[in-house]
């Protein structure tokens, strides 16, 4: 990818803009993970929106990068506080979106991307709809991401089966999203995705100074 | 770019999906011309739209290639017959598009690239809404339009001023287009317009065989 595409201020020239919300969902094993980290590696202009959990910290987890990792107890109050545009409970523990982070980025012209489940994306849909933009990432296969998932040495038999449960669940929500990419080969989707957000950048919609762009180019200059 | 990634068959798998009408306005000397060449010369998924069009062919333009050539009678015909998708008069000659070129494209999956007029953009809207993406290219400055006008040998110093009057008339249009491309770098806006069409291609509505994938992938296929 040419480097001025992928760089914010080269977008639209002197243009402002508002940032946008990159939703990445898929089913464990999908490779969304791996494609949200590529993403953030190669794009200076895309910062990854940290969770709270109240999830136990795995090992090589760092809190206040992968997670911000919180007691029950302190979760209850950012909820209560509305600190968060979105929360859910997924196998007995509780994820949510801080607010703050993500309105300052946006204000900012910086994108933020956010790599959560059909549930967050719904809830962040009614919160933010127009600076959203969604994409479900698909496994080419049942077999190939049964496959993914026991490559996986981390994950336990048990752990396999509820996640393939699980996957079936998350699937059936693909109707709910802007754009969905088949995961065939990780190369391939990176460079689908990576299309994505430079068209979503594009948008007349998000481009917040091109009214007085054009003005400028209507009165000569 | 990728070459998987502008091939229609490798999108999204064996997914089928139906094509879409990929419009491209822009005052004269924006650079639309030149992007649309390189665009299709690099897209075998990407067809032209041709326009009829009773205007003198000028040297060097084939029939049926670069326009098809009628006289003003069969243009009427072709307007009470409603073969036409939209059409305008420009610069006292008429143009149009024939529908059934493009209907059949998009039926078999393949793009239609339209090289139109805000008039057109318009009336294509209003016939095809789901099927359109429609791009804005505006030049980066006035001056620059003019410098680019100016350097083509086959305009005349009184079409200059005619297109650059011309020009502040098609620009007050930008709002009515989904995205918008300032052309500062030839390479630099090819890579976006790019972009666009590889995100639009994407989006879930187009990709008509999803349903039946995901349901083979559920039944754990």
């Amino acid at each position: 990818m040419n480097k001025q595409t992928s760089d914010p201020a080269a977008m639209g020239g002197q243009i402002s803009r508002r940032g946008l919300m990159l939703v990445l969902s898929s089913p464990s094993g999908a490779g969304k993970t791996t494609l949200s980290r590529r993403l953030l590696a190669e794009d200076p202009g895309l910062t990854m929106s940290i969770s709270v959990t109240t999830r136990p910290k795995r090992p090589g987890e760092r809190d206040g990068v992968d997670y911000i990792f919180v007691e029950p107890v302190d979760f209850d109050l950012m909820v209560n506080r509305r600190q968060l545009l979105e929360h859910a409970k997924v196998f007995d523990h509780y994820y949510g979106t801080p607010a703050e982070p993500v309105e300052n980025a946006l204000s900012a012209g910086r994108d933020v991307l956010f790599d959560i489940d059909w549930q967050g994306t719904q809830d962040l849909k009614e919160e933010m709809r127009d600076d959203l933009a969604s994409v479900f990432i698909l496994p080419p296969s049942t077999r190939e991401l049964e496959r993914r998932l026991k490559s996986r040495a981390r994950d336990s038999d048990e752990e396999v089966a509820r996640r393939m449960s699980k996957a079936a669940d998350e699937i059936s929500h693909w109707p709910e999203y802007d754009y969905v990419v088949v995961n065939h080969d990780v190369d391939v989707a990176l460079d689908q995705v990576r299309a994505i957000l430079t068209a979503e950048r594009l948008k007349r919609a998000r481009q917040a100074g091109l009214g007085d762009f054009v003005k400028r180019l209507r009165d000569g200059q």
